[in-house]
């Protein structure tokens, strides 16, 4: 059971957002421009940052949602989420991507184990400067997400694949923000 | 030296806000409504939240920035706020913050370290669901801000008590918004 009383049966974070519509907005706008929006790193492997760390913060909703939402993005392989989830070191990923991945775990403990070693080898695998920052915010952010969706105690059904599924369709299709959207059009008085 | 070349010699995330403009606007206004809002925690005593889990995380830019700023508004109480750091169960603070600080010492570790006594105790205290929303999002996002700042190993002058003094008092006076209208401003081409 939640610790606080969410206003609907909403779960993980998205009960969280209906609780307090003027944190969800930025909390939203930060994963949009994260994981969504036009970027270098494609949205698969935006994702299975995210994935990855929130799959080590051991948060259930969040490595799930957003595992669904890496393979729904990778043309439906759910394996290959499975196997970064276990081990990027040798998952069949770009070294590229294993090198962003491997900061990303370094982030996930603390900031200051990420060493110049660990970007000088993303970089000899062609990180940019931006992949970089993107990778370390991604990492950052979920540690963030998964602390709020668990620290309140959200709920999150356990065996609905299919629901986590579809809802990573309207995401791929509509981006973060109509979540927050259609919540805010929801308390708007009736006129 | 920080991780990435970052485009000029601001310290700490700021720095990284004028490396990354669309990211610093969300990120600075869950700062603004978490820290700086309206809301019945004072801005003292959610400065202190963001002081203590910064400094439970080591990060030496967010725990004097935010210590900075809990000292200007507690009254230029910088040993309340050093106190605070040391040991939340023995310092002078009310018990509904002890409570509240308990919470969020908890989270930075991982939410799922939150307990329902944890809750219920904050409870006993007097604080409302809202309260302790806004305590586990304010120490689940400075998880997110103190390892985004150390894990692209951003500098920050380490004998400048005074400039971090001087910030504070701009923060309080115009809050969290005005750097980022200003480094935007700054980044518009001339007309």
């Amino acid at each position: 059971m939640p610790h606080i009383a969410l206003p609907n049966g909403l779960p993980g974070i998205r009960g969280l957002f209906a609780f307090r519509l003027e944190t969800a907005r930025p909390l939203s706008q930060l994963a949009q421009i994260l994981l969504h929006d036009e970027n270098t790193l494609s949205r698969g492997e935006r994702e299975l940052i995210a994935t990855y760390v929130s799959s080590r913060n051991d948060c259930y909703f969040c490595q799930t949602a957003h595992g669904a939402l890496a393979a729904a993005n990778l043309g439906a392989n759910a394996a290959l989420v499975e196997q970064v989830k276990r081990d990027p070191a040798t998952a069949p990923i770009s070294e590229k991507l294993r090198a962003l991945l491997a900061i990303a775990g370094k982030v996930q403990g603390s900031g200051k184990n990420v060493t110049s070693d660990d970007v000088a080898h993303a970089r000899a695998h062609g990180a940019t400067d931006r992949e970089i920052h993107d990778t370390v915010l991604i990492a950052a952010a979920f540690c963030m997400y998964n602390r709020y969706v668990d620290g309140l105690a959200t709920s999150a059904p356990r065996d609905d694949e299919d629901g986590f599924r579809q809802r990573a369709v309207g995401v791929v299709a509509h981006g973060y923000m109509k979540l927050i959207d259609d919540l805010e059009a929801a308390a708007q008085p009736a006129r």
